[in-house]
């Protein structure tokens, strides 16, 4: 099967949609879960499956490629409860308020409720790893699309160019959108998440 | 000297200005740069400067209280570079964009000129050791007395509770001021900072 052509997630070979992809990261899932990301070896994972190392190494060139698919799914729920509660808001500062409330509650849950799968995420968002890269291109899509929204609307300046407004709020977002920053500020969520909200919203007034 | 009062400083012992203590800082300046924090033990630097650790320990309670000192010192300088640059500033406006610069620049120089002793700030920060609970209270008091001073002069608006503009600033400063964080942006000073010192003027706005 090593001459399938590699998918376009990163690391992943052979075909997408194979069902031993998914075994391989249910397994991953627990065991990192469980041991940690750094204490699982791809033995441990092939043992669990009843596989052979080799055999793994078809569909992920590393273990590398399997934490970016592990950390690929934990990010893409974050960005799934972001667009749930975006349908619900009907402003675009609305909008604005619940992203960075969701993605700080979202990503604090993870946090508390499966620590060794955030410890990934954030090690993850430190090493600028392909999975982290794509989930703040999409957040950043996200913004940009709502503060055009905003200033179509009237509710939000257009004075500042579009590109600067948007790397802003993202940077100023960081400290509760990035994992490997939000360790250092789960207890100023929600509260503080929402005076940052307040205050790109001030930032944005015409 | 073990019952000579504890100094005011975290974990410090003996006489505030007794040269000693100074000679020992010097010692663990050179030894954390060099082989850095983790690697250097009590027992090094007590080698170093001749002395036996039972010594030094009358001086420091742990080796993290000598980290402590260290750090301190190190923050130290970036508040002074801070202090002297809003000396130069004429309008609260400016001083706000050049505290943030500032402090971007001056941290990112630690990160670029002594690296090992950068770790040791970002470790007290991402840990809260009292240096960096310290030197987050400086610049907040700093933050308050530059958003009053633009209050006062109808630079910014006054609607927002005075305790929420400056909370909501200093997190949304953190990704250049927190050392643990800043490391994950050091491509993003002096440009990004610069973007976020304007974006909290916008939202000053009056």
């Amino acid at each position: 099967m090593s001459d399938l052509p590699a998918s376009t997630a990163a690391g992943q070979r052979g075909p997408a949609d194979h069902s031993i992809r998914d075994q391989i990261i249910a397994a991953a899932d627990e065991h990192f879960s469980r041991y940690g990301y750094g204490k699982t070896t791809v033995a441990d994972l092939a043992k669990a499956i009843g596989f052979s190392k080799a055999y793994i190494y078809k569909f992920f060139e590393s273990k590398q490629a399997i934490g970016e698919a592990i950390c690929s799914k934990c990010l893409a729920s974050v960005t799934t409860d972001v667009r749930n509660a975006l349908t619900e808001s009907k402003s675009a500062t609305e909008k604005l308020r619940r992203l960075l409330n969701t993605i700080a509650v979202s990503t604090t849950e993870i946090a508390f409720n499966d620590q060794k799968i955030y410890e990934i995420a954030a090690y993850s968002c430190a090493e600028n790893w392909p999975s982290s890269v794509n989930y703040v291109d999409e957040m950043a899509e996200i913004v940009t699309s709502i503060v055009l929204e905003g200033r179509a609307s009237g509710e939000f300046e257009r004075k500042t160019p579009i590109d600067e407004a948007v790397r802003a709020t993202m940077l100023v977002f960081q400290p509760f959108m990035n994992p490997a920053m939000l360790q250092y500020n789960l207890d100023a969520v929600p509260e503080g998440a929402n005076e940052v909200a307040s205050l790109v919203l001030r930032s944005l007034a015409p």
